[in-house]
């Protein structure tokens, strides 16, 4: 461990504050962020720290959960942080007495404990007892969803998250006497939303027969009256669902395109493109990534009323830390769809980023995943297992080709 | 009322739903959003029903903040509904039986509970109990706060406020070690993030030299030293204060050029322009406003990591609902300021829409209000009282000139 940058005594006694600029603290994680080539940079270093720092002991996954990062890239800067001694694991990451050191005496951390609002967990919504009956319901129509197609970016969400989403949405008045439309529905919120049977229509689109089936099936069970159609975004929106809905739902896939293509589809549903509320959720991206991604919102006319970071989770899905944000989208007089008429370009992660990762399995066995493999995912890998011997879980990421 | 439009038979059936547009079912919230000339349109009439609906009996004030929308924008809808028998007034807002009936049957509402978090609010942090005693604190430097100046678009914010806001920023890494700038701080949230006594430097620069004794007072007896600055933003930042801090605070003159200047002004003080903080409190103005806000603030290279809306309370300014929302900004490899060097324009709202309104106290007599009058606010004439009578209250909109 780099000592050289240490103890910064301005930190002890507040009143020696300096004014000018000082030499930088953050050597060390800068150098980390350069290693692991972290496009959050150094910050992303931080983060990891002092959620270690705060949690005492945390594993890899709610690591992932707590700095919003991706559970690889978290792992990566984990076994830097091993090797420079700052952090050792133990049934989770904690802090060796250097690196208890270094948070406090160069980070400035003092503070080890979370201020979220322990009801909600900064969710803002929460699920009362008489709606709780809906989650169990949610648990069971869940365990009806088949495997995911992760080529589809499919990754589903929580029972809890379905429910969440519905009771978000009928707080804004986006519930109650509306008519709303689905653009995919992996997590089946259609029918958390259905379940609260205040709504004046429902329908759901999806490219994925199996999953309509299983909204279907509760939607004739429940006699909540959803309407399923399976149909392709990247083809124009079928002429009946145009300029009819109040409110749009959608969770698509997570690129930029992907995103306009589903929120033109939603637009063009739109009874009027004035004040109507589009329900966007979406990962967790690099900053410059985010960045692109609000351009392509705010270019569409649509603004932010309201975005809360870590509001969905999904099971499995460890790319994106099996977390992403739920945003609000309000129309305005602008608003007008980025894509009109079919659209032929890549949305899918695995279309735009075609990565090609090599695990290696505990055997000593190594797999090349990825778009065009016999595995597309991790996920397939291990529902699989390890071709040579079988194990389903422990394999590592030795590299990545782009 | 109007009764052509009324019961929609599929609310009560569900499974009645048809799939061809139907007949609007908002000709009485359009007429009234028409008469009011709302930027909000009918939405606005129906949430402002929604919120009576669910609260049972409401204040003007309260129906502001449950509604987002200006204190005025609410009485005139208000009054609009009572004419036309939807509610009446007993001490608040009620809805008559027949206002009753067009909520259920016409907007289909049916749930009258709220499923915001009970415990933050939907604030997503909460004070506990280790820092209650500086929102005690907050509250005795609040008393030394002299009247604010409504002509820079001061209004003070809760001292609650101004601790949740340290939290919020705590929690999300923005304290500890950190070197932060307030960019104006009428809040006196400089005062309550150095009251966690974590920070590595904070910064206030305010154009009102009495705030800034107001914070040094505080400073001086609780040895936390803030560096108070007297400074007026339409000048560049002292050169001294540019690429040194981690994180900028905010609460800017409510106009799209106040807000790109104080942020431009908060850029150049950034250390580094990547994976910085810089949280903006801003007023929910109506949709055109908001995109253009967001589309200035994406422009400038920043992305808004978390929004919530009504986080921010204040004394007094019935203009903006008492309420402001909340962003956590981050930046990115291309942030940079827009605005560069000293600044000509316009940023406060007074010089932007130099409105005249004319009140009518209770005992008859008129007064204009606005930029050039002898009272140039609302909040001006009411602590100074009617001219003729000295009434302190009870004033009411009679015109307004633009």
């Amino acid at each position: 461990m780099k000592k050289s940058k240490r103890p910064n005594s301005n930190l002890e006694n507040p009143r020696k504050n300096t004014s000018g600029p000082t030499a930088s603290v953050d050597a060390i994680l800068e150098a980390i962020a350069q290693r692991t080539r972290l496009p959050e940079g150094e910050e992303a270093v931080r983060r990891i720290l002092r959620e270690i720092y705060r949690h005492g002991r945390i594993g890899t996954k709610d690591l992932a959960y707590a700095t919003r990062l991706p559970v690889p890239v978290v792992a990566a800067v984990r076994r830097e942080l091993e090797k420079i001694g700052l952090i050792t694991r133990r049934a989770g990451a904690i802090l060796t007495s250097e690196g208890k050191e270094y948070v406090k005496s160069v980070l400035g951390l003092s503070i080890n404990e979370s201020l979220v609002c322990p009801v909600c967990s900064g969710k803002t919504i929460i699920v009362k007892d008489q709606f709780r009956s809906i989650v169990e319901k949610l648990e069971e129509y869940a365990k009806l969803r088949p495997r995911p197609y992760t080529w589809l970016d499919q990754a589903f969400g929580t029972p809890e998250t379905a429910v969440l989403r519905a009771l978000f949405m009928l707080e804004e008045g986006d519930v109650e006497g509306r008519r709303i439309i689905f653009l995919g529905d992996d997590d089946l919120t259609s029918i958390a939303t259905g379940l609260l049977r205040a709504s004046r229509k429902i329908t759901v689109i999806d490219i994925d027969e199996r999953l309509l089936e299983v909204i279907n099936e509760a939607s004739e069970r429940e006699d909540i009256n959803i309407e399923c159609i399976c149909h392709d975004l990247r083809q124009p929106l079928p002429d009946g669902l145009k300029k009819y809905y109040d409110v749009v739902f959608t969770d698509p896939p997570y690129t930029i395109q992907g995103m306009k293509l589903f929120v033109s589809r939603g637009i063009e549903a739109l009874r009027k493109r004035k004040c109507a509320s589009v329900y966007l959720s979406f990962a967790h991206k690099p900053p410059e990534e985010m960045l692109s991604l609000q351009a392509a919102i705010n270019e569409m006319g649509l603004f932010i009323r309201e975005l809360i970071p870590r509001f969905n989770r999904y099971e499995g899905a460890e790319m994106f830390a099996n977390t992403t944000f739920l945003a609000k989208l309000e129309t305005t007089e602008t608003t007008h769809p980025s894509i009109i008429g079919p659209f032929q370009g890549k949305i899918y992660t695995g279309e735009v980023s075609p990565t090609i990762r090599t695990y290696k399995c505990k055997c000593g066995y190594t797999v090349d995943v990825g778009m065009g493999k016999k595995f597309r995912t991790i996920e397939d890998l291990k529902a699989h297992g390890c071709p040579r011997c079988g194990r389903k879980k422990g394999f590592r990421i030795t590299k990545k080709i782009i």
